[in-house]
């Protein structure tokens, strides 16, 4: 892939994320899965409740389970004596805590803080209204009713209430599987002997793991050289097992765009190269109705390829929930240009500076360096209607490290 | 635990993580890995390059590798024309891709876009200087040189970088497993036959998801019934097998604070009561050197206080990186106060209205509902010092769900 095919005619990141993700429409099959394997995944049926929670009314806070009536008056400088009991007796009142139930003949909860307690009775403070800090029967999920709707995307929390509900296995549509697939008759895998001319295949480690750090499942192809039918027959391959392909490399200059020949003669290309650095081969096609992306052979244009583009497309097309790199607000410590017209993703280092962060930009130059992304903290993205941020300036850092 | 008894003496939220962060430290030991298997872990050695990355001089775009000397005075209206060949001579060239080693003899790379080709030979409008678009044998990663420090939490791209090393295997410290220990005599495991009275233990399947979320290990002890001896054994045990633990429920009226009275006896309370709504039951001990958490029974206040307390304080202290709940801007559908003294966490539904979100609370009422959860998107946090909210206010959501 050489840099002047792109010249003049390079997709916007957020245009070409927009038509990656309209241009395919997935929906793996319905499974019946486990409770806690379930989570994230799309719920493919309304589950419904099957009994009431809480079953009986609940007190909301802790002290005394009253009948209002026998309250009626109370005041701080009128308190009012209950006799504490087992069961309701007019006059009579029941310890209870958070989350119990509420003995019937009561119909409120006087919070403990307006009471005192005196021997086998208690004074009470405060009128109460009927149904105060008590939660009736079904008031939390509602029996016959959907506790949670087909298509949800699972959460801990929605989980969390199907539990309760005593449901061990249900409906969900199966996650997706993403096809990793490394092209360059130059890789070896990794623990492989190295020989001259040779490299691990780095990035399908990165790959696998940044994808799981997105609650993607990748599935590794393995490697293929750089030869038009071999790339095609592994895309095929790994079209039969997987929902999506993440493919990279394929620039050889023996033969040149190996991967974007493959692509074309099976599928439709829809994004031929995105206006980022670094990452400008970025690609994508769909084949057999599946995404296909072409990232960088360049392990940091790989990753900045994923990261910004793959995955935002991929967790959209398949509803997948995730959580994100923290942001930060960072003081840059030097100036760093933009790249007007193209989206920069530059690399900082973080370090703290009293109440504040500092971020000073690793390795202007060298953009296709593991070191500048083992050597930082964060990205500071760069729009590309941007010329640039002066020294000083407040910016905000996409954190992708621990930081104390 | 009886509200009454916090009064007045309810530490914050922030101050509360600080103290219990500071109250512990906890060092797993170290094993070797398998290097996949180490993201996220803490690496226990230096981890020196035994080669040059990379091993040769190699270009940084696609274009042509020449001889500086050979293009100079190469201009758009006076090119220089090289012929292409296979290996250097004067006056040639040879065609390169990014990634791709120079073979000796070049000493820089012209890009493409400067160049056009005639035949077997290629006009240069542009000298280059030497070393131009080359990056030096080992300018990535330096042969006898640390790539990765001990301490470090590894990223993908540490792991990638360690990788390109052909490195299998890694020392790194053991990672982390959080015991979670569910206390309430009450509390059925999920799928047993539900009885009167009963309730599915669905915190434990709760919290061990969320700490998935957050990179953490969860390992669950099971249930233990509201006896101070029960759940003291249970506690000890626990710690036989687990660097830290969570523990909810243990507010039965009968035995009141069970879990504190047992914490009490074999270690030492550090927080008791946090000023949050909810999750103000939340409480922080040290017993045998490890981290202790209790943790409401009550479903919310549980995932609360784990969220916003015990989360932050288990990163911390085992120095987990993990990624957050995405944060997105909203505009407040009605009024929502705060709870002036406690950090209150409001469940909201966020909808989308143009370009915008709105933001409505869900329930002010029936803190302890799970339904508040399922039937919502995010939570919006109210500082200690903010009265509340007034209706179009623009607010900060942190959302859970996957949005559209």
């Amino acid at each position: 892939m050489t840099v002047g095919k792109y010249l003049g005619r390079l997709i916007r990141l957020d245009e070409a994320i927009k038509k990656a993700i309209s241009s395919v429409k997935v929906e793996t099959e319905v499974v019946e899965a486990e409770l806690e394997s379930a989570l994230n995944a799309i719920l493919a049926e309304d589950v419904i409740a099957d009994e009431d929670i809480p079953p009986l009314p609940r007190s909301e806070v802790d002290g005394y389970a009253v009948r209002s009536e026998d309250l009626m008056g109370a005041s701080p400088t009128n308190p009012v004596r209950l006799k504490m009991v087992n069961k309701y007796a007019p006059m009579g009142c029941f310890p209870i805590s958070t989350g119990q139930y509420v003995p019937e003949g009561f119909d409120s909860v006087c919070m403990e803080e307006y009471t005192e307690r005196e021997g086998e009775y208690v004074k009470f403070y405060k009128e109460v209204g009927k149904y105060e800090n008590i939660t009736p029967a079904g008031a939390d999920i509602k029996k016959g009713e959907p506790v949670i709707k087909a298509g949800t995307v699972l959460t801990e929390f929605d989980i969390a209430a199907l539990a309760m509900l005593n449901k061990q296995f249900i409906k969900v549509r199966r996650r997706p599987f993403i096809g990793i697939l490394n092209t360059g008759s130059e890789l070896i895998p990794l623990g492989e002997e190295k020989r001259p001319g040779k490299k691990v295949n780095s990035n399908e480690i990165m790959i696998s793991l940044l994808l799981k750090q997105f609650n993607l499942s990748g599935l590794k192809l393995g490697i293929a050289r750089d030869y038009v039918e071999e790339v095609k027959g592994r895309i095929r391959l790994g079209l039969r097992l997987c929902d999506a392909l993440i493919i990279t490399g394929g620039t050889a200059v023996s033969s040149e765009d190996v991967v974007l020949d493959a692509v074309r003669e099976i599928g439709k290309v829809i994004v031929r190269g995105i206006a980022m650095r670094p990452g400008r081969p970025t690609s994508f096609a769909v084949v057999d109705g599946r995404p296909v992306f072409m990232l960088s052979g360049n392990p940091v244009a790989c990753a900045i390829g994923l990261l910004f583009f793959a995955i935002p497309v991929l967790t959209s097309t398949f509803r997948i929930r995730s959580f994100e790199m923290k942001s930060v607000k960072a003081r840059l410590k030097r100036r760093i240009g933009g790249y007007p017209g193209y989206r920069r993703f530059v690399r900082v280092k973080l370090s703290r500076k009293g109440e504040e962060y500092e971020a000073d930009p690793v390795a202007i130059h060298g953009a296709g360096m593991i070191s500048t992304l083992t050597k930082s903290d964060g990205f500071l993205v760069i729009h590309e209607d941007i010329e640039g941020y002066e020294k000083g300036r407040l910016v905000e850092v996409k954190v992708f490290r621990f930081l104390r």
